[in-house]
């Protein structure tokens, strides 16, 4: 019996180094090139030919001296700096493919939305409706000292601010333009109909926008709308707003329990609870059998930067675990986030104390490592569990995207785990089947729509 | 005698109707497809394939309801609505050009200096240096209140504004990375060395910016330096800080006049007086013969809409032509920008008086009708006035850029007036000939630079 396929999006970071901290010194890297249009267009082809959903580029908006005090190992490491923009990279991507979704990351510090909503009508316009918005809120301090903050601002109160961001952009571009305002009648000299552009009043508690939107309504309108937040507040801002949203879970079981959660959440929140897709993140080593997949992965261990991972995990968790021994024991960190990968790791090495660099190897997320029927079987078990999809971690790029295109796809689309071409319509249309390329009506944006 | 060559760069604009109003109902307009991607690969790679030296997009951010008191001639002629985002398609176009600068419009009101630098440095990356900003302020309230402003910052205070915006990216570009602080070393592990990136701790009336530049130094550093306003803060901030400035003059004669005025305030800034480049905006009718191309320029004249250019003048003089009849004389409007324009138009027709109607054709420009040799007789006049290149202003898009290429520019080349190959390097070493790639030590810029 042939199964669901699973949503398949390549992970990456217009960065050197993204999860995988030092594997960018490997000969199979192209990550230090990552300034060069060539290293992307390249990567963008390759996981077009293969049919990918999306390429997926999360980003960053600062630099914060987190780990031993200081910058020196993000810097000396390239973790996640330097960095480039990712929606314009993501902009000079369109022409170079034609069916790959591009889903680009923008925090609602980094740009204002009436700004923001006009490039991403642009975006969507130029791909045809193939752009996504990863939606995030920054838990940098330097990301807020950029934009005139003295640190960034409480969790909570991030989200809310999050929800207003979202209900001015909705309103730019569900509410503006009606459906048919746009005649583009050459013989009438009629363009557009004057009556069926709204200005939007905005009036909130941080913006003030009056509108119109400037550009026409695009493809989809609202591009699909992506959201990476594992907090409490993060997965209620996905319930309400996000259409797929990304998961670190470490094995199957902990992915079940977290989809059944948020899963009541979006039902709560009036949505049907299919209408947020999980794709968790994995990466993965394939070989043409355990054991020459068990050797590659050794080889690739090699060069992982332990530094570079506790530098990362510091950063994210807003602790200095470059303060503590390497080895010490770690088990009485009181952080959330640290508890769900300590209890992994005594659960694989019962009796251990994890220490720190166990902590940072574990914190690069779940690999999956060998032949590609065990990788495709322990997929099944994920989907069994009720992801939609996977968001492809890479180890070296474009090394790790080869490897799956060439070895795992194949036995995929056997499964048909994996699609052998694209469904035709926008980025939204091949996420949900069946569903048009506009939000539903159960999406809050809807609500900013105008009743003809 | 050979003479210099010309700068040349294609000027539009992300929209339907850019200057010529009301010329988007004609055959050979594709204005109407501005929404897809194909339409500006076309454009873009005919002005290359003529080695234009660059595509030059302006860009406004809002829609004032300035003609008859309302917004419905702007939207029913697409009088520069709907609009899409100029640094999006600029980068959408990377990819499909080798050579072509690639201009873009940002206003300081859309976009914050942290934000805006990175992407800009994308930008300049990904195109191995083909990037130019064309610095605007914004005229329009609209635009204002689109950013949470009740109306729009006097003129002066815009200027005294767009100085601080303009402290902010140079500090960004030019202070915050070394030349050599990028080492990108696999062997040795260091992709940066850390003590060579710093913070830019900008503090200012509008901004505080910590830093550092999240981009490694892009080929130029910072993009060309581009600029439009015709004010008289606006020539000032011209003469500080661009590297080309766009003149809108009615004959070589008036050019000739500001010309001399902005290189002395050039000097006076401490720059040298050929540090600012002048660029005229024209448009062509090209015919094989004078009464071809007057034919042709007649057949153009009767689908242009007055209502249009009435409404595009409008908006940019604060002036509502609309309440005034069509032929009502109006030499008694004080306003700074009709003067000039009528002043014109009583030379060329001696004991008349301008109408609305007339000074709406007026407005649109100059434009050269003649055969390619009387009309590059005519650019050898504003050449001798001192003009270093031409926006060339469309009047169908892609028609006019296609007539330009295949009719004027290769009697352009037969004089020197035209390149045929483009030189190697960036885009402001092909504009300043013999000259590096950033910017030079009397440029304001310079000062945020580190020493070593």
């Amino acid at each position: 019996m042939s199964r669901k396929r699973l949503i398949l999006n390549g992970f990456a970071m217009n960065t050197v180094s993204h999860v995988y901290h030092g594997l960018w010194r490997h000969p199979d890297s192209q990550q230090i090139h990552f300034n060069d249009l060539e290293t992307w267009v390249e990567l963008a082809q390759l996981l077009e030919r293969s049919h990918f959903d999306a390429l997926f580029l999360a980003d960053v908006i600062g630099i914060d001296p987190s780990y031993q005090g200081n910058w020196d190992t993000y810097l000396r490491g390239a973790v996640q700096v330097p960095i480039n923009d990712s929606s314009t990279l993501i902009a000079a991507l369109i022409g170079a493919t034609r069916d790959l979704g591009l889903v680009f990351t923008s925090s609602i510090l980094q740009d204002h939305p009436f700004n923001f909503a006009h490039r991403a009508s642009t975006l969507d316009h130029l791909s045809k409706g193939r752009v996504g918005w990863n939606i995030v809120t920054s838990v940098s301090h330097n990301a807020a000292q950029n934009f005139g903050f003295e640190r960034i601002v409480a969790h909570d109160r991030r989200y809310a601010w999050a929800e207003e961001y979202m209900e001015v952009v909705y309103k730019l571009w569900e509410g503006s333009w009606e459906e048919d305002a746009v005649r583009a009648d050459r013989r009438a000299g009629i363009y557009a109909d004057p009556l069926k552009v709204h200005r939007i009043h905005h009036q909130g508690e941080r913006y003030k926008v009056a509108g119109p939107h400037l550009s026409q309504p695009s493809p989809q309108r609202t591009p699909a709308l992506f959201q990476a937040g594992a907090s409490y507040a993060g997965r209620a801002f996905a319930a309400r707003n996000a259409e797929a949203t990304f998961i670190a879970s470490r094995h199957p079981e902990g992915a079940r329990r977290l989809i059944e959660d948020v899963r009541g959440q979006v039902r709560r929140a009036g949505r049907r609870a299919d209408d947020l897709l999980f794709i968790q993140g994995l990466s993965f080593v394939v070989g043409s059998s355990e054991e020459e997949a068990q050797c590659k992965a050794r080889e690739l261990d090699e060069l992982l930067c332990v530094d570079g991972l506790a530098a990362h995990i510091s950063r994210d968790l807003g602790i200095d675990l470059g303060l503590l021994e390497p080895e010490q024991p770690i088990d009485e960190l009181e952080v959330e986030g640290v508890q769900g990968i300590l209890r992994f790791f005594e659960e694989a090495n019962p009796g251990q104390r994890a220490t720190v660099a166990d902590l940072a190897r574990a914190y690069a997320g779940t690999r999956l490592v060998g032949s590609p029927e065990s990788i495709a079987d322990e997929l099944e078990r994920w989907q069994d569990a009720g992801i939609d999809g996977v968001n492809v971690i890479y180890q070296t790029l474009p090394g790790t995207f080869r490897e799956v295109a060439e070895q795992l796809i194949p036995e995929l689309q056997k499964r048909g785990l994996a699609q052998r071409e694209y469904a035709p319509g926008t980025l939204r249309e091949r996420l949900f089947p069946g569903r048009p390329a506009h939000l539903n009506e159960r999406h809050p944006a809807a609500a900013q729509r105008r009743r003809g």
